[in-house]
């Protein structure tokens, strides 16, 4: 049954990349991109550390090999190599002992969640420090702590991977996702399985309108750096765009629009969740917080690029610390978006703009076949539900014959037909094959 | 009384054209137009049989003579000649003796209105049969029947007829009605008859702004083939247009919008309802269902023309059957639509763009005897409610000075004066006697 | 103090301006002007009678030296000495005996206000007349009467003047305010008194990205005259203009939209209002009554000048009679106008359209000192208010970098954030002493 076979590849997936210490550069992000090339046929880029991208500038390669913090007593208080949370991501090197007051200068912990262990990054400034749940550290008794952090930077570069999946047209759909955190699940590794998984599945569609280009970088730094060298492609090609990011968990989709609010994307899953397609909450754009759609709609590319999102980042007890792990987050909730994320994408290659082909006057619907060859009462009368669905499909087909004239997307279609555009699929293809319509074109103004 | 006179000419025009079994071609057809020909002067045009028309083609001309059907002993059943509804429209010829079993598979009833005889075609497939009421069918019993149908399909011609009532402009109102339903009121007579006798309501006008084109023409394949000729021309000139339905009954006003949805016609008769000047009611469009209006609103067309009816099919139990007769419909419900259908075209003739000729400043009014020439309390203390009167005025002359800048219509304007346009048509001839306003032209964008 | 100096100023300015008999011309409205222009640089313009201004004309100036109504015993009724409304404004020379009935037609009273001597005026149709409280006229018995106005109607001229303030652009705001009213507070003085003492505050100002234009006329003729020279200059660099009316009262402001409705003043004073910079209430454009703003909205102008005041006219028993005076008005109000101007036209220069300099992806906020250096939960935990304020300030910094695209104005990032362009100044300064962004731009569109 592929059901299981793909759940369990998922956890597998995840079961590898689990335990690495990614950070936003460093053989930890190379590793998880290696793995990621497996699954899909990633192309690898490398930037050298000092090279300026935009306002920021490619830092330091991160190499972390080993780091503890042990008790006045020789007892271990946090090992990097249980838990790769416990270091603070970006940890300068030290080995030393200090006293517990100045040492608790460089502890970070969660009271409000005293078991947690928290996830805490110094990228930019220099710093070392630990990362212990509150329970723990109510616990520390004062004497003199050794502090070790077997780190290095190094002038290296950040890497990020990426793959185009060709279709007919030129048009893109890009998937962007994150490959930065250490070992968590939900706001890390949700999303780059699901894109993985994801494209096993559109590179098995008979056909493809858009080309996909599926991405895999560190968030912010990443993203900023793909744009700099991709950013203008994306402004001349780009249809529309996916974040992913936190897409495991029990509850509905979670989509933040793109800047643009009305882009094709931003459109098609506000339809799905309107008309019950799927289940979803829609959040406006906002340049405050989230994920690399702050990136792709920054005001230079303003990018028809969304998020999509399930349980989403801020809304959970396990964001950002050791307990966002796989039995929260679910490996089969990963299973649900791939399954969601698809449809979205079908209804993009099914949406546009279809062109009649005899707009003069309505089209002789008997002759092709489409209509009853008598008007009658009784036509009516003997009516079953069968019948209520011939004439429910007739009110679509003239519909969708009178509004395909180049100016109304399939979508503006659908919402006149109270439906949704996959209830119009059977009709269109009807119609493509019966050549009373053609399309869908991407653009309005076709014309007849 | 006129008000008589044309009422009992009405009613003498119905009973004219009731008896004759009209169908989308043939003798009845061509006599109805000829009939319609003695009350306006129309030209009759004919298409060949064979003609392509857009994705239609004109088929045969359908010629009946007689038919009946009698009973097992050889009593009359149905009789064309008592009620054309009897026989299916463009029935095949048939003369045999066939058992009731088989017989069953030609009748067509009503079993929800038992005592109607239901109104039923097949104009694009070849078969015959008979329509009856439920309770006669329910009589049949077993045995021999003598079926006969002395029908004949021949090459000829689709016909229909139009004439044009010159303006001042060339841009055009179009109206359309419909001429192919055998013995029925509300749906078919009211819209010719209402139609001729508007026809003649115009002509009296002291002037017309737009030309008026009057089209009569067999429903759907009709108005196709109109189009197919006429078209492109009304592509060009037509400002906005009507097609008449169903305008008798008791009800007020029913108007299906154009595609457009918000044309001219849209707007005025939408204003008109809402400022109480006409009691109605407004559809959506939809190209499900309905008359011409499908084939004018067509894509590729896609002309401002609305429809209007009154008692609306689908609405009334006469609706395709034999109870749509004179006593449902009443001869005053088609005067009382010609009268509000002038007030609507009157609206039109007013409506339109008007030019201050005085826009820089305010006009100088008490210069033009529009406003008291002294402003003291005095003035208003002893006003009357005739001096309110002229508080009003003033302000709508105040609004209709300042807002006739090339962009506003008149409709705007008088939402502005929260009036009806014939509110303002005093105002309006004052104001151009005056030299003070220009119009009303067609197009925005005149400019000073 | 300066604000009691202020207030005491315009104290003593009212009281010089009070007594004057005022008149659309006419010596009155001359010394008003001279004494104006020892408050700000005036330039006097005279505009001869006679002369063709749009649709009206210089009408000839009026000289009034004294006027007064004798009662059959010689006992002074109504005395121009004492207070100039008692004679109709423009009034002919007279001088005869009259019995009292005749008189009656030259006496305006205003029952409703029996104690107010009402204010009438007959500028363009020639008469004379006495104006009255009502409970003074219900005293006259029979007899005969002296009537004595010693005026004289002369050829001269109509005179407006202005000043113009320079900005660093030649985009322009227009200050309007009318000086034709005699002897009464909210509605005459306010305005020029409001006008005088702001400009002194404008000329103060470090810098005025706006020049500033003040125009002082009679109502109507004045500004119709005044638009006469130069309107053509203000349809070409005119960005925004007040009327100044009936500024005194203790209620909020009163703000009468422009004729464009969403004009940058109109858009800022409903910002001002609705985030409760400002108390005040907005109304919608309207030909029908109001001030100068009638003949700047006029539709070949169509200004974008809207009207603002405080206690307007038609809302207060004293409009238009000897009720309004000081007392009724109060000059604080007149102060607390100034103020709340002013702030407006900061708002205004405030305004605009800004460029966020690097647009590409997002600016690395704590490279430029305007994020913290460490992403951990720590941060937030001991957050204070100070620190709220500073998670608040970050995503306004946010949501300002992101909109500042050549597209969105000022008022419009301000709603996004949910605050006043005044919240954001500081905001805005830092990050163009950063060189973060370029701004305020005046017109949209100006891209990276």
């Amino acid at each position: 049954m592929e059901y299981h076979n793909e759940i369990e590849a998922m956890d597998y997936l995840f079961d590898r990349l689990f335990p690495i210490c990614r950070s936003i550069t460093g053989p930890g992000l190379r590793e998880t991109l290696d793995i990621l090339g497996e699954y899909l046929p990633l192309e690898q880029f490398g930037v050298k550390t000092g090279t300026r991208v935009f306002d920021w500038e490619i830092p330091k390669e991160w190499h972390i090999r080993n780091a503890w913090l042990k008790g006045p007593n020789g007892e271990i208080i946090a090992d990097f190599k249980k838990n790769n949370l416990h270091v603070v991501n970006y940890s300068a090197p030290v080995n030393r002992k200090i006293e517990l007051e100045e040492l608790k200068n460089h502890l970070f912990t969660d009271p409000n969640l005293p078991d947690a262990i928290p996830y805490v990054t110094s990228y930019y400034k220099e710093r070392w420090g630990f990362c212990l749940s509150h329970n723990e550290y109510l616990k520390l008794s004062p004497g003199e702590y050794h502090v070790f952090i077997d780190s290095e930077f190094i002038n290296g570069e950040l890497n990020y991977s990426q793959t185009i999946l060709p279709g007919q047209t030129d048009r893109e759909i890009l998937i962007s996702s994150y490959v930065c955190h250490p070992s968590m699940a939900n706001n890390e590794l949700s999303g780059p399985i699901v894109a993985a998984f994801l494209y096993n599945r559109l590179a098995k569609w008979k056909k493809r309108r858009f080309t996909y280009r599926f991405v895999f970088a560190p968030e912010t730094i990443g993203s900023i750096t793909y744009l700099n060298r991709f950013g203008e492609h994306l402004i001349d090609k780009l249809h529309s765009g996916l974040v992913f990011t936190c897409l495991g968990g029990q509850t509905g989709l979670n989509y933040k629009l793109s800047r643009r609010q009305n882009s094709s994307i931003d459109n098609m899953v506000n339809h799905l969740f309107k008309t019950g397609v799927l289940k979803g909450t829609l959040r406006p754009f906002t340049p405050i917080g989230g994920s690399d759609e702050r990136q792709y709609c920054s005001p230079g590319f303003n990018l028809p690029v969304g998020q999509i999102a399930r349980m989403v980042y801020g809304s959970y007890p396990g964001y950002h610390n050791s307990l966002d792990d796989k039995d929260t987050m679910t490996i089969k909730s990963l299973y649900q978006s791939v399954n969601e994320i698809e449809l979205i994408l079908r209804g993009l290659e099914l949406d546009g703009i279809y062109i009649n082909q005899s707009p003069y006057g309505e089209v002789k619907l008997d002759r092709h076949g489409l209509y009853p060859d008598i008007n009658a009462p009784g036509a009516r009368k003997h009516s079953t539900n069968q019948v209520m669905d011939q004439r429910k499909q007739l009110n679509c087909i003239l519909t969708l014959l009178n509004f395909a004239d180049g100016e109304h997307t399939l979508l503006e279609i659908a919402k006149k037909c109270n439906c949704s555009v996959f209830d119009l699929k059977d009709i269109i293809d009807l119609l493509i094959n019966k050549g009373l319509i053609k399309g869908p074109f991407i653009e309005k103004g076709v014309g007849f």
